[in-house]
């Protein structure tokens, strides 16, 4: 009998014994090899942390203790270990398991997350209760060394400092975020990991001198050198008043479990800095963990992928637009918060290196930089995922809107975005990008629109988010290629009857729903939106006389988004015309295909189909 | 004639000989008490930084050098030394110059700021488009230690390390933020600022080692203590890539300018670390820093406002409510983002010590901190200014709401707030809350419905945002308290007519405006929204049939707005009924009296009754 079949419950991990960890870490990297290459999913943050969550389940007793998961996309093997491997089969599909913690999954899973650099504020949260509730529970963080570079996390261990009770942060160290880590803190990481040995005193060599220093500086500088060459690891964490423990191999189970029970001890906050290596125990993944961060279902043996996509996505299109745009705009700048390959920067990257920058995970950082980036006369690219913009929200306001900045936002994962589910859903950007005064806001209807948009956008001296969905670039449509002017929607087809005003992705479905339409002996009309914001008022008002129904179809929530406002003008305005608003309801939605959750949304062209006859018949 | 004089222009301090500095900086306090004690404004950061900003104008040229000034209300020797000193008599007022930095002000002013912590991103976004267009402009970022505390003053500093070219950032610290600070950098700081010499070796007292450590543990804090009183200041910023300089005096302007002026031959991120007393040289504001932060008109002798106001506030009744809601709830708890005083949570503070909790400015950790709060029992009140909560979106989004936690937001100084103008108009809450899935979200009519509505949001199990305006609380209306019922509008009046739809602070306009009506002979009903979310479609399906007109009416941008909710129902439904939408345009509102910006944005009963009169000719 396998080893991981003796795990059925939570706390079960405690029935193996010790001198069998190992081989229950290579049954668990096996089961997870064999699951993940069949569904997708995140791999190689999971096989980097079995061993550690291997630890935490020996140290910790479930439900009672308390894990918070920072990010969550390494929690699979707590998933196995608390009971969950059946639900591996369904792995992210439609009414199967999370591939992120889910509190109504499982009493195990504390916290639910998605977005990065949230597990210490909420531990610090759940320790507070815990001091005003009384209680003796193990609270424990565990957090990567990409996600200590948001700023939520350090917000949180700068309040951290002041706890005088238990508080484990275990710091996941693997030299990594999504793409490859940057920044001060990973350097400081990077210093102590590969210092030889555990609180050995060590000489460190630092480059931060510089030769036009001026003397006094310069004496200054080698004061201080001289002591540094004394210090130990971790005194960052020390001197913001947390406790540090270090480094600890991450691959060791026992050393792992004897830190937990050590710092659980410490009426303190204590922080294990645990190495580990991303992609562990498999090789495709090891040399190569970026690409198998979020992997489709792939050959174990080859490490590729099972098919390979030979589709040209939008985010193809926006690397390869970035690439011609960056020799017309000399100016133009690529900014990415730690999705490099996610967001299709390599290339630019790789061709203009001087005008690439990663800033980690710190979409905040992102905006602001871009904002100071527009002031000294670049035009920034901000390439963000929708979801993960929401970081961004006040810095957009304030930074880049008030001030009226050419900052371009290219917003990719726009609408439904499948399998990652409730937490990576960019359906909420029309709503929140809408709103924010001097915005203007696009969605293209197909691949030329996007690199279009992308070259208007330059044009403009002014904040402009172009946003588009995950996968496949629409190739239909391609006559449709009217130039784009500021605030005018583009007529796809003209016959009258009922208009279809969609947004972006929403084109393509209008397509489909006018051909249904057509079977149903209903004449039908299609504008592609083009601009969200400002909206073409001109069509509205023509479309009150010419039409007798108007659809705005919107792959984004109801409230705030498209079709809300085209109501409140069409009221504002005082024209009476029925209207149907096709969006997705107000609701967090939950993993599954982007088709089945079109379906489900009723945003697929039979259910906007059936919406409009419904809407006819009911008149 | 005085030296102040003599500065008209930018670069004018220079030709003031170094033995005038003292009297300089005298004057220009003696200016700023004339001239805030009469207008209002900051003054406890200004007196603080004059001769930081002296130093910088001496070793800066204008307008090429840039300065980013973080927060920017410590910006007002730096209006006066770049020419703006006759502006004084109109700050903060409508016309007059802001508060704040402002590029449309002056050349001079290199970013608008308000809101804390961007500094540094604004200013590394800077020097990198010098790197790249060429430039020998000097960049400087002036950063407060209050605003260290906000993780994006972090993801700065972290991008800020990878730097070969000058960026000096100058950490004015006063070892406050806006309250006293807190965490684990600020007292880290203090712990440098507390040394008695400059780079001097010194033992440092630590406090972080336990009775209950473990023998291991202990062993190896032992080791580390001994190591650390070896340290010298500033290896924070050292380990994180930075070059450090300080600590040193900021009041005394000529070790500042030779500071800077050795840190511009520097070709990497230098931190200057400038110690300043908050409300130096007047001595009721550093007695009292925090209240002297931002001041009404007052009394300079005696410290004293000039109109002590009498009228209890809405934060008032916030502040009495939860004095009586801890008693019937043990498990409530008060969150504030360093703004204990101005959102009112001082007495609760006294009176609850181990239930209050400042997090620092870290309005992402207070919601998420919150989030885990909940999670371990508690119910948390996030009290927080409007356009701070902007920086906390997305954890309201997922750390919050997707997990349908019961958190209270009470948020204050939500609608026009005045002469602090564009970045702190609370103007989009309604917009970015009412669009997140779950979110609950009200507005009180006056203060006793404020204080129900706080005891209404503590009995639910939801997320739930209230929003009440700043200044004095509406005492009208007091006959008007019928039970709070989810969802449900309140029928203030009801004499069919026209139905005014009020949120909030606008109940109290529509009574204006229904006598305004009247007198014109107009029928009017009043219903207090109480509810943007979920919105009251029994009472909007009723008005389509009673109403000759409704009228929804909120302190809030248009766009994503109760009234285009309101709007996109009525479409929905296929009722048709005239609408009118009163709300603030779409745009940033400038500093000016909340009467007058009421009048300029439309929102005033003149205003909406004019709007009314026009709507009904029309039809």
């Amino acid at each position: 009998m396998a080893l991981i079949e003796k795990i059925q419950h939570p706390n079960d991990i405690k029935k193996i014994p010790p001198e069998q960890y190992g081989r229950l870490a290579e049954e668990i990297r096996q089961f997870l090899l064999e699951k993940v290459s069949v569904t997708g999913g995140h791999l190689a943050s999971n096989l980097g942390a079995v061993e550690l969550t291997m630890a935490l389940h020996l140290a910790l007793n479930f439900p009672e203790d308390k894990i918070v998961w920072d990010v969550g996309h390494q929690s699979y093997t707590h998933k196995i270990l608390t009971g969950r491997r059946d639900g591996f089969d369904h792995l992210r599909q439609l009414g199967g398991i999370s591939g992120f913690p889910k509190r109504k999954e499982s009493d195990c899973d504390a916290f639910d997350t998605g977005h990065s650099s949230t597990s210490v504020s909420a531990a610090l949260g759940m320790v507070r209760a815990r001091e005003l509730r009384g209680g003796s529970q193990t609270i424990v963080a565990v957090i990567g060394d990409g996600a200590m570079t948001g700023g939520l996390a350090y917000e949180a261990l700068n309040n951290v400092s002041r706890l005088s009770s238990n508080l484990i942060i275990i710091l996941n160290d693997n030299n990594m975020s999504i793409s490859s880590n940057v920044g001060g803190l990973p350097k400081y990481l990077s210093e102590i990991r590969t210092s030889t040995g555990y609180l050995q005193l060590r000489d460190r060599i630092y480059d931060s001198l510089n030769d036009t220093l001026p003397a006094v500086v310069k004496g200054i500088s080698k004061a201080k050198q001289s002591l540094k060459s004394l210090m130990v690891p971790g005194m960052f964490f020390e001197d913001m008043g947390i406790t540090y423990l270090g480094p600890i191999n991450g691959h060791n189970v026992q050393d792992m479990v004897k830190a937990i029970r050590d710092a659980k001890r410490v009426n303190k906050p204590v922080l294990i800095h645990v190495c580990t290596k991303k992609g562990a125990g498999y090789g495709p993944a090891e040399k190569n963990p970026s690409r198998f961060h979020g992997t489709p279902p792939f050959n174990v043996a080859t490490g590729l992928p099972l098919k390979p996509s030979k589709k040209t996505t939008y985010t193809d299109v926006f690397s390869s637009s970035m690439l011609h745009l960056a020799e017309t705009f000399p100016t133009l700048v690529g900014i990415t918060a730690a999705m490099e390959d996610g967001v299709g920067l390599q290339r630019f990257h790789t061709r203009y290196p001087n005008r690439f920058f990663d800033v980690g995970i710190a979409e905040q950082h992102a905006v602001t930089f871009a904002a100071g980036l527009a002031i000294g006369g670049m035009k920034p690219v901000v390439a963000v995922y929708s979801t993960f913009l929401q970081r961004a929200y006040d810095q957009i306001v304030c930074d880049v809107c008030l001030q009226k900045l050419p900052v371009v936002f290219a917003i990719d994962r726009a609408g439904l975005v499948g399998a990652d589910g409730e937490t990576h859903q960019g359906i909420f950007d029309l709503s929140y990008l809408s709103s924010i005064p001097g915005m203007t806001v696009m969605a293209p209807k197909n691949r030329r629109e996007l690199s279009d948009m992308l070259r208007f956008a330059l044009s403009l001296e002014c904040p402009v988010a172009i946003r588009y969905p995950r996968g496949a670039a629409y190739d239909g449509l391609r006559s449709c290629r009217a130039p784009l002017e500021m605030g005018r929607a583009e007529i796809i087809c003209e016959e009258g009857g009922v208009l279809l005003l969609a947004v972006g992705s929403m084109v393509k479905t209008a397509e489909v729903v006018k051909e249904k339409l057509a079977s149903h002996g209903i004449k039908s009309s299609i504008a592609n939106a083009r601009f969200v914001v400002p909206m073409d008022t001109e069509l509205l008002r023509k479309a009150a006389d010419k039409y007798s129904l108007v659809v705005t179809m919107e792959e984004n929530i109801r409230s705030g988004g498209f079709g809300e406002h085209v109501a409140a003008w069409y009221a504002e305005a005082g024209l009476e015309i029925p209207l149907l608003n096709i969006s997705i309801p107000d609701a967090f939605i939950e993993h599954g295909s982007p088709e089945e959750l079109c379906r489900l949304t009723g945003i697929d062209a039979d259910s906007v189909t059936d919406k409009i006859l419904k809407k006819m018949g009911d008149k």
